[in-house]
């Protein structure tokens, strides 16, 4: 795809905090052997409920310090960054870009059994309406019913995944979809695959959570492999920087990863 | 008390977000005559969950923003940057630079009964201590208790002031502090006066929020009118800067000031 790209190169991901570890622990799972750097802009997140030029300045900011580490491939591991600037990040990148939303809804559609599918995201991410244009697109048949959740990345972002407030916002954001007989979900934010289990509660096992970071890590497996530039060096932890303090984001990010990060470096962007 | 200051000359204040238009709505009223630019950091807003290095140089790019408009008074109209920079940047500026910290504190201890007070802000705004000290200097014999209440912001910035998400954000950041029998509670962030209904209730009228905006204001008058720089000229609109979207703010604010605002300009810091 792009010869000159060197298979020994890392593959970088960023997001705007950390949610994104969801999509680097997939990405990890699939391809032991390939060198990540995963970038959290935690200083300035979240970015959903920002405007569309913050979002578009922040995410080539965000692509611009991992092109600088000559990556061989750009994951947007942030649905709302992959809604409002992955074409202009396509457009400007010299390597490949992948983004969150045609793994999504590819995954959606393979689960559908062809009725309602809804989607959640951020309120940049849903205002975009990139997911429900490309599900319209693909699968014009399929009706979709699109729902901003703003106050899920604040509970993900302060360890609230089950419990009373985690109900109560449930159903206040997922009340219409539960009454719409939606029977997938797409989850349009990297933060919300957290939220999974108590989703599933919510809507009594009918509805299964679709996550892109499956999707992704077979996407990006994909590319490199049609490329041939698959790493084949030994296994190796990964490289983080953030925005915001260390100490932090370590203490949310190992509770997600389920070990402690090896090292974390902030940096200004 | 700085004799180069120009009694015509703007007032500052700054927040995060939003929060500081509860500030600017008591200044005006108290100072109707004054000249007021308000800037809201919204693109890296909330600051609340951040760490100390990144609050204190989001505060100074502020500060920076207004001293250049030639102010001649500054006003910190966020807690948690009141807590974290305010020291900073009283060495750094020219003119005087009032915070939120101290005015709550006098407010509290004017209102309180002598026992127990409760105090709540962002996780950065507690865990500085700021409030903590300062009522422990004044009344060593009052009995304070802190909470960090992380989910607040996020409610107030997506315009929920009451329902059943209120309430069961109440209940999870406010029990402990029910249980101990606090008799007064300085609302230790500038977005919270907006839930002070549902706070009133929740306590069942037996806790008063404490606010410091009323406070701040007073104080601004009584160090214009020693100084005697207090403005003479005719009331006029405030200008009003931000650093996000401007019509996401326009429509949040107009809701708070319970008017639309005359001129909302986008700045980048």
């Amino acid at each position: 795809m792009n010869p000159e790209l060197d298979a020994s190169a890392p593959i970088g991901l960023f997001d705007s905090g950390l949610g994104g570890l969801t999509v680097l622990r997939e990405v990890q799972r699939h391809l032991p052997n390939e060198r990540l750097i995963y970038l959290g802009d935690s200083a300035r997140a979240p970015y959903g409920s920002k405007g569309d030029e913050t979002i578009q300045r922040y995410a080539r900011e965000c692509a611009q310090f991992l092109i600088d580490k000559e990556i061989k491939l750009l994951i947007v591991a942030c649905n709302t960054a992959s809604s409002i600037a992955l074409k202009t990040l396509q457009d400007e990148c010299h390597c490949p870009v992948i983004g969150t939303i045609d793994q999504a809804v590819r995954s959606a559609l393979q689960n559908s059994r062809g009725g309602v599918i809804g989607v959640i995201g951020t309120e940049a991410t849903i205002a975009s309406g990139a997911y429900q244009h490309r599900l319209n697109e693909l699968a014009p048949e399929i009706r979709v019913v699109a729902q901003a959740c703003p106050l899920f990345v604040p509970l993900v972002e302060h360890g609230l995944y089950e419990g009373e407030v985690v109900d109560a916002v449930l159903e206040h954001h997922l009340s219409s979809l539960k009454a719409q007989n939606i029977d997938s979900l797409i989850l349009g934010c990297t933060h919300y695959p957290l939220l999974s289990h108590a989703i599933r509660k919510y809507f009594a096992g009918r509805v299964e959570p679709v996550e892109c970071s499956k999707a992704i890590a077979e996407e990006v497996s994909a590319v490199l492999m049609n490329s041939g530039t698959l790493a084949t060096g030994p296994a190796r932890p990964f490289e983080c920087y953030v925005t915001d303090g260390v100490s932090r984001f370590n203490q949310l990010a190992s509770t997600l990863l389920g070990s402690q990060l090896e090292s974390v470096v902030r940096v200004n962007l």
